[in-house]
């Protein structure tokens, strides 16, 4: 079965915006068992993409198109489709009531514009939108079946689940199922982890071993296609390359079930029935904005105080003044009192801090953009860290920081369970 | 002249890795005046590669290819480069002196394995690569001119620069520049922004408009192609259908330099010289990231407190514990607090603060998932303000809370400018 994936935008064409809809789909189709062949992306041209999709099926068995379906002049995706299948376009009730109900929901009218949304080709068969104003379609040109779905990745990521993957099982069957697992790694380069896997395939011979760098976590992610859903070699299989893989990264490994930092401590405090405060100066918020991005966070996390003034941290966290006259802001003694702040104030079980230059200015001989202190207070302990990372880009910094914290804080997590 | 990419490689066609390369290269080749038509991805399988090079021979006129140049046996671009043109591949000297000269400068042996990279086509011309071992290489196939490159990024972008451009600009003289600006508008949906520009087409002929959405942000772009690269006539243009634009949008423009909102504001409060802190519930720390995410925010910047909990609203912030048990901690009048006590124990100019139901949980019939308090105060005034927004993803309520607190904020301030 070939499978292609068609992505339709000037804005990714020009290169203002990364099409990260493709590798998604690329990847949720491989779950389902079936691989992509080719990946095109055209403009907002109704020509371009009509010649695009003919090109297309002559060659594919399901197409996966994105983009185009919205109410402005640019949305030409719909025209193009039926240009392409040489059908035409129609009103389509079904996806008017569709995108009516959408503004009824919000107590909205629908504008005008939005009517030109459910002109649909005769042959389509709409997909709903639960989420978003463009109804999607599938039809039938040439030899393929193409589906039609929104750009907007959320919009998208609901009509494949809900409308495109049943609509492929009840056509195709479903396909041999995909065993994947996947491991978050931190602190290695990826060069390393892949050194430590060396060998992989020949031990465990018809797995994939991929690598994604999620900065700065490393996925480490390893499949096998089973002969069916219920696959109970495939599974006995599954745990040994898991075990091999776990054995050569030990420690480095923060997940084995794929999560980011921020959910794994999260699982740990909620485990251990604890909770955090943070004190943040060079990260800015990040910490706190990561834990809270957890559904349920707020049984856990109690404060973060983003302190970037000295005065702050003495005034509010209850740092030491001569702590800071004497070694500074970035420093191990003043991460660690920040730590201890945050937990005092906050009458929290676990305090984290940090605070360093994220640059791209502030740096000194002394304490290069890079340089980070990172505090953690716990029952009956507190402690101060200095690392330095190889960074420039303040972005990747505030990453890099954020994550360490939380690592040092999952590190006497675990310790404990 | 039309130009187009090809990206070779299993793991972008598998979704493993997101291609950047091409949407850096789009960007690019823009800047000197050249779309790109059509993007293509093809796996590392020579027929497949070659076959998707022939077509494009017979559409294009310049070929940006990347990737399948290294030394490992998946590495086959090469091949289906001399296999599309009728070529064969040889090895060519100056390509191996350039590997050697690579490993050399490293003081190593060059390996076996990679005088493999040297085997081009016989017709093509090297181009040198200075931070690897893959020799790029150009060549005429049909009627277009292809360039093949690395696909480790900086190998690509280096030669991108080094050769690519100096050939291209040799064979086809310096383009014309496009002159490019966009807006960032909040607060419409892009199907009003879209219904309040219609007829910019009609009024603007031979300009490009497009819209991108940033949630909560619209992007909107415009361009126009200048004869050359300094056009007074078409910068007068540009200024008409700026000022066109904005007539429509007015106040929902949150910057004409396509500023993010957090990158606005901070321009604002530098402006002003003015400092700000925050006191966040909902938003968890969004805000202070966001706003630190800005270099130099540390001139502004100086506290967010956040405060999930009752007791850190009212022992940090120092919120009247009698407001809270009267009206809730999502209330205008709590969130008035929050921002008057950030404002006040942070000795800044402005304060801001979000109290509100971010999801999935915690949502009531009176105050359900989507609602959110926004507290501002500053020098003599301070106020709070409810509103509800329509999403149940916790992302993005995040987000939207975030942005609409700022929002705000940047209304007072562009009244006291």
């Amino acid at each position: 079965m070939k499978a292609e994936i068609l992505s339709t935008g000037n804005e990714i064409l020009s290169g203002s915006v990364t099409d990260t809809n493709s590798s998604w789909l690329a990847v949720k189709l491989l779950e389902t068992g079936i691989r992509i062949t080719r990946q095109t992306c055209t403009g907002d041209e109704t020509e371009g993409i009509a010649t695009a999709i003919k090109e297309i099926s002559n060659r594919a068995d399901i197409v996966l198109v994105t983009g185009g379906l919205g109410p402005t002049i640019d949305d030409v995706t719909a025209k193009a489709a039926a240009l392409a299948a040489g059908d035409k376009l129609d009103l389509n009730q079904k996806a008017l009531l569709s995108i009516k109900a959408y503004f009824e929901q919000k107590s909205r009218h629908m504008p005008e514009i939005n009517r030109k949304q459910a002109n649909l080709p005769l042959k389509s068969v709409t997909m709903e939108n639960s989420c978003g104003t463009a109804p999607g379609f599938h039809m039938e040109i040439g030899k393929a079946l193409f589906f039609f779905m929104p750009g907007v990745p959320f919009e998208m990521k609901k009509m494949f689940k809900t409308g495109v993957v049943p609509e492929i099982e009840k056509r195709f069957g479903v396909q041999n199922q995909l065993f994947s697992e996947s491991f978050t790694v931190f602190g290695l380069p990826e060069a390393e982890v892949g050194t430590r896997l060396r060998g992989f395939h020949e031990k465990f011979s018809g797995f994939r071993l991929g690598f994604r760098a999620a900065f700065p976590l490393i996925e480490v992610k390893f499949s096998c296609q089973g002969m069916n859903t219920a696959d109970e070699k495939a599974e006995n299989a599954m745990k040994q390359a898991g075990q091999w893989i776990f054995s050569r990264l030990d420690k480095r490994v923060v997940s084995l079930q794929g999560l980011l930092m921020e959910q794994e401590v999260g699982r740990l405090l909620s485990l251990s029935k604890a909770t955090i405060a943070v004190a943040e100066s060079c990260t800015g918020g990040l910490i706190a904005n990561m834990l809270t991005d957890v559904p349920g966070s707020s049984d856990y996390f109690l404060l973060s105080a983003v302190t970037y003034s000295n005065r702050a941290k003495i005034e509010v966290l209850g740092v030491n003044q001569d702590t800071i006259i004497k070694n500074g802001a970035v420093h191990r003694e003043t991460a660690r009192e920040m730590a201890e702040g945050a937990r005092r104030i906050a009458k929290a079980d676990y305090g984290i801090s940090t605070s360093g230059v994220a640059g791209p200015g502030g740096g000194s001989d002394d304490k290069p953009v890079g340089t980070v202190c990172i505090g953690v207070a716990g029952p009956g302990f507190s402690k101060g860290k200095q690392y330095y990372f190889p960074f420039i880009e303040r972005g990747m910094n505030k990453k890099i920081f954020a994550v360490t914290a939380l690592e040092l804080l999952r590190r006497e997590l675990i310790m404990t369970l």
